[in-house]
């Protein structure tokens, strides 16, 4: 068996300990409040991932391009939600195969074009097209902008032939007191109108801890919380002894005393993200800042860190954002007890459509 | 033919004619000031367009990974200089057969203890190991910090069995004073120790039509020159006129009147750069700005745009930094008159070793 110490870097490892402990958590936080649990694949883009989940209780997964459903959909995932706007008769096409060919199939929308299109698409390829409204709770994405809206596009949609309203669905920002309010009044005024509403679906992994403040919702999408980042550390929702992605990386230089530089830059790490400072956090030396990134070279400051690297070590570096550093790897190692337990391709990877 | 109508989004378009121009510029104002044009691949990572390069009077080519290196031995290239610190028996072995299968092939080094790991290679797979000095004059990344140092260490890795010093490098920084008073003094040094420095390297595109401020530079590694992006026309080193890189994008969603969603994101586009405002320059709508990038989607304040699309229609984007969007994708398609001429599988992608 390889040993991590034999893999060449940079290198991308899980540690399927922690992996396996943020797995259990998240069900078990969402099942406390009856809150169904359909993990986003977006984050790890592997299906033998997701199969975990599914077997830890998930109901289904959410996915945000058609090409990341086809790849899971082709592992056998058969009850899926695509939270993302289909335009355009070659995505609809493929839309209807996808819907052929799975238990569940589930779109969003937020617009009348969308609707009409989906529609059409629906009476072309002889399929029914199951939707929920997408609400802009405060996120300040994609979505309509008031409860109102909601229950008119939710109205205009149904009575397009083929589509079937299914709820509604938000991207909440982390405060979630908006959301409760525009999700309690969308809910007032469809219940009013005599329109039924089975799912109503929430997100992110800063929300799984306090889910149970928005009663209503029935279903959770999250995604970074199977292997965490900075991001997650600093948002409060996860420790360092949660983060499972780790890049492997080589000191390759040390020109000044204060600074050292890998052979990781924003081809591994990616440039994510503004609000946290530094591009990651290296393990060994904590106190390290990796200052500047190219696109092969990360450039540490020392300035503050008394321990310093020599040329040839190699450190490992807890990325700002886990869900993109996935998206730039061929190929993950699931690490475990100091062994790589198994080799992921990631399946999904590079899916832009 | 597939006209670039028929390509569903978003898709990354390469504009033929403004590739060729740019091509030949780059290539004449190098030659101009007799310097050699080594481009880096880094911005395309396809062999065809490096083939361009070389038709046009490119001396070799510059990689900045060995995987990189290996694709393009692969499709014939034989003069190739990797600009990156090479360590450790796994990357060694590699840079052995690729020495082994080249006419002449050229690695950068920093400091003592990748010389020694050159060197100890070279012994082991019985091959001469080629080499530059890497300096630092300025930028802040890797090398050696002063002339002397790079007398010095050039010596040390001389005095080691099958090295054999070709030269110095920098990548410089845009104002070029420091590094022409570096290259001159460690030149000086050089011919002082009796030392023949046949290469002296500089890089960058910004750099090109200021080479003949630096008159000891024989040769000069150029990337972003040939697709062009927001950078370089900030920089002043492109006109819109000269970005051949357009991501393709539809209009998902209008949410409010100020407000529109792309179907591309940091996913496409990446989170690079920091210095620009924006994530990127909407062709149709130049006052448009994409504010905010998630990894699908790209969130589009018009505020400042009097025209304004709707949702369904079709935009073009120059990205902020073209050879980190060239490497989020797996092909990318060559255009011209408005039909694709081309679909080049972008063969170096991801080669992150």
């Amino acid at each position: 068996m390889t040993t991590i110490h034999e893999l060449d870097t940079p290198a991308v490892t899980i540690d399927l300990d922690i992996v396996e402990r943020n797995i259990a958590r998240a069900q078990e936080q969402l099942a406390r409040h009856g809150v169904a649990n359909r993990p986003h694949i977006k984050t790890h883009k592997i299906p033998a991932l997701a199969k975990m989940q599914v077997a830890a209780g998930a109901v289904g997964i959410t996915c945000q391009k058609l090409g990341e459903a086809e790849v899971f959909a082709d592992a056998g995932f058969d009850d899926i939600l695509l939270t993302f706007n289909i335009l355009g008769a070659s995505k609809t096409e493929r839309l209807a195969e996808l819907i052929r060919r799975t238990k569940r199939f589930c779109v969003v929308l937020d617009n009348e074009a969308v609707a009409r299109e989906l529609s059409d698409a629906g009476r072309r390829h002889d399929v029914d097209i199951r939707f929920l409204v997408e609400c802009d709770t405060g996120f300040g994405r994609n979505g309509v902008q008031n409860p109102q809206a909601a229950l008119d596009l939710a109205q205009a949609a149904m009575r397009m032939p083929r589509m079937q309203f299914d709820g509604l669905m938000t991207y909440p920002k982390s405060h979630q007191d908006e959301t409760r309010l525009f999700f309690q009044r969308a809910l007032q005024l469809l219940g009013g109108a005599g329109v039924p509403v089975p799912v109503v679906s929430s997100g992110g992994t800063a929300n799984v801890a306090g889910v149970g403040e928005l009663s209503m919702v029935t279903e959770h999408r999250a995604g970074t919380y199977i292997y965490n980042d900075v991001m997650m550390v600093m948002a409060g929702a996860a420790t360092w002894d949660d983060c499972a992605m780790r890049v492997r990386a080589t000191v390759v230089s040390r020109p000044t005393d204060t600074r050292a530089v890998l052979d990781t830059g924003s081809k591994s790490l990616t440039s994510d993200y503004k609000g946290v400072v530094g591009h990651g956090r290296i393990v060994e030396y904590p106190g390290a800042v990796i200052a500047g990134l190219s696109e092969e070279h990360g450039v540490v400051d020392l300035s503050a860190s008394v321990e310093r690297p020599r040329v040839g070590e190699i450190v490992h570096v807890i990325p700002n954002h886990c869900c993109v550093v996935t998206n730039m790897m061929d190929e993950v190692y699931g690490v475990r007890n100091g062994n790589v337990e198994v080799v992921w391709p990631v399946a999904a990877r590079g899916k832009i459509r």
